[in-house]
C-alpha cells in the first residue's frame, strides 16, 4: 500500500521496470551515449514519408523492444500512458495505434517521462495493474516547424536555446520481478515566475525542479548526499546552472552528483547543440539508455529522476502568457 | 482494493463525488441544460482579451465552484487531472495555474472528461490519495479556429458537423462522504476503422464506444437493461445512430435508456447546431450538472457514462491520416 509523506507518495511495494528501449535518430547516436541506445535511425523521416510518422515510428520502435526485453505482450500489459509535444499527443497515439492496450494519454510537455513514470508505479502500488507501459518522444523536426519556426527558413538560434531530441523511450513496470525498482514519487505543482522567453525554456522550469527537489527532500528528510545521482531532464546549461543557484539559497547544494539530461545526450563541445537538448524524448531516451542500464548493473544505487515541462503553446506566447514550468520526481533504485 | 474482471476495474470501495460545477457560454445557457448550470457567461470572452484565456476563465470557475461545493480547500486535494483540446493543453494549464495543486495533465481528446474522472476514481481506491479533483474545458471560437476555420471566414458546416460546447466541468472525488459513487472503469483501447472525414467525428468514436461498451457487458455480464442511463459524450446523431447499429449487429438494443451529450445541451431543432454538441466540455459540463444532480437526487440509479475521443490534429489530417477513436467507461451510481 502507498504511504503519504506530504505531498511524496513512498512505494513501499517497489515496482520494478522490466523492460526498457532508447530509439534515436542519427545526430543522438553520435553523442556521448550512443553505445547504449537500441536503435539509431540514419535518416530523419524513418522511412516515413513527414516527420510526424517518422517520430510515430521512433515511438513503436521503441514500444516493441522495451515489450520485448520484458517478455510480455500488449494482451499482458493492463494500462499504457503515453505523451509527446506534437498539438494532441499525435506522436505518441499514432505510434501505439496498433499495440492493443487500454490507453491514458497525458501531456506534461517536456515532463511526460516522469509523469508516465509515476502513473505506471502508483498504479502497480495502488493495486489498479499487474503490468503498465510508457513511452514518450520528441523529434527536432517536428517540434521546430511547430514550436519555432519552418527548418527551410534557417532562423538563428540563441545560446540559450535548446535542440530537442530525435527520439524515443518506453519501458515497461511490473509488480514482481527483476529491475530497478520505484519507491517514491513526488507529482509537480505549476509554477510560474513570469519567465515570456520562449528561446529560454531552461529558465522557466528551474525554479519548478527546485520546488518539487525541495518538496521531496522535505518530505523524506533527505538530502542530495543521499543519492548517487539527481537527474534533470531537460533543464540544459542555462537551466542547470538556475537550478544550483535556486537550491543554494535555500542552502542546498546539489555538489557533483547532479546531472542533466540535456547535457549527457549530446557532447555540447562540438555538436552545435548550444544550450544542450530538449523535448520529451530527451529525459526519455536517456533514462532508458545509460541510466536504467547503469541502476541494473548496480553501478547507480538511489537516483532522483526530476524530467521538467514548460506549458505552453506558441499561441500562448503569441498572447503575451509568461510560461508555466512543472517537475514531476521519482525515486529509482538499482537493482 | 480494486478488483479485475478482463478489462474492466471493479471499485468496491465506491469512491464518492463531493463536488462539481458546470460552467457555460450563452448558447448553452440557452439549451434544456439552462437552469442546471452553475453559472452562464453571456460574454463569449468571458471578460479576457483572447477566446484561449476566455476558455481558461471557464476552467477556472468550475474548479472554483466544485471545489467550494466539496467544502473543501486546494491543499486538500492530493491530485488533480486535467486536460482539454488546445495545443498542449493551455486552456485547462492557465485555468488552473493559480491553483496549487499536483497536477497530471491528460489527452483524450474529447474523452478527457471520462480518462479525469476515472483517473480520479482509481487513484481513490488505490489508496494513492484521499480527494482528486478533475476537469476538462472546450470553447467553440478555440477549437473552431484551431481544429477547422477561423471564424472570420464565415465557412459551410455539413450536416455531420457539431457544435463544439463553450463550457467546463470539474469535480471533487474522495473515499468518504456523500454523493454519487463511482464503481467501476473501463480504459478504451484506440480503434481506427478509417474514417478520414474531420467533420464527421461522430462516425471515427462510434467504434470506441461499442468496443468499451462490449467489454463492459462482457466483463461485467450485464447488459443495457441493468441501467438507468447509457451516456455517450459528444456521438451526436450521426454516431449516435452508428453506434446504435454497432451493437445491434452484436445483439446489444440500447434501447429507451441510451443518450448523447451532444444531444441533451442544445435544442438541435432550434439551435442550429447540425449534428448536436461536441468538445471535452461537451460530455464535462452535461454530466457535471444534469446527471450528477439527478444521481445526487436518487432520480438516476446506475449510469454508464461513455466520453469518446478522437485523437486527430489538423496536421496529421492534412497529412492523410484517418481518425483513431478512443472512449472510456465510468459506472456511476445514484446516491
Amino acid at each position: 500500500m502507498p504511504q503519504r509523506l506530504g505531498r511524496t507518495l513512498l512505494l513501499p511495494g517497489a515496482p520494478k521496470i522490466l523492460g526498457y528501449a532508447a530509439v534515436v535518430g542519427q545526430k543522438e547516436g553520435e553523442g556521448p551515449l550512443g553505445q547504449e541506445f537500441d536503435k539509431i535511425y540514419e535518416d530523419t523521416h524513418m522511412g516515413q514519408d513527414s516527420w510526424e510518422k517518422a517520430e510515430s515510428q521512433l515511438v513503436q520502435h521503441a514500444v516493441s523492444v522495451a515489450l520485448s526485453k520484458a517478455a510480455l505482450t500488449p494482451d499482458q500489459i493492463h494500462y499504457m500512458f503515453t505523451g509527446d509535444l506534437l498539438n494532441q499527443n499525435v506522436a505518441t497515439t499514432f505510434g501505439v495505434r496498433d499495440i492493443s492496450i487500454p490507453l491514458f494519454g497525458v501531456f506534461s510537455a517536456c515532463a511526460s517521462m516522469s509523469e508516465t513514470l509515476g502513473l505506471c508505479a502508483m498504479f502497480i502500488e495502488g493495486g489498479l495493474a499487474d503490468h503498465t507501459l510508457a513511452a514518450t518522444s520528441s523529434h527536432f523536426c517536428t517540434a521546430e516547424r511547430q514550436f519555432r519556426m519552418p527548418l527551410e527558413y534557417g532562423g538563428q538560434r540563441t545560446s540559450t536555446s535548446q535542440w530537442t531530441v530525435t527520439g524515443a523511450g518506453a519501458l515497461v513496470v511490473a509488480r514482481e520481478g527483476a529491475g530497478p525498482s520505484i519507491h517514491a514519487v513526488t507529482v509537480g505543482k505549476i509554477l510560474d515566475l513570469g519567465i515570456k522567453d520562449a528561446a529560454n525554456m531552461g529558465a522557466a522550469m528551474a525554479p519548478a525542479a527546485c520546488d518539487t527537489l525541495m518538496t521531496f527532500f522535505s518530505d523524506t528528510n533527505t538530502g542530495p548526499g543521499d543519492f548517487d545521482l539527481i537527474l534533470t531532464g531537460d533543464l540544459g546549461v542555462v537551466g542547470s546552472r538556475l537550478l544550483r543557484e535556486l537550491l543554494e539559497r535555500e542552502g542546498i547544494d546539489l555538489g557533483t552528483r547532479y546531472a542533466d539530461c540535456g547535457m549527457l545526450i549530446y557532447d555540447l563541445n562540438h555538436q552545435d547543440v548550444a544550450a544542450g537538448g530538449s523535448g520529451c524524448g530527451c529525459s526519455a531516451t536517456v533514462l532508458c539508455s545509460r541510466i536504467l542500464n547503469k541502476l541494473n548493473s548496480g553501478e547507480l544505487g538511489r537516483v532522483l529522476f526530476v524530467a521538467t515541462g514548460a506549458l505552453m503553446s506558441p499561441t500562448a506566447t503569441q498572447q503575451g502568457q509568461s510560461i508555466p514550468g512543472i517537475a514531476h520526481l521519482v525515486e529509482l533504485h538499482g537493482k
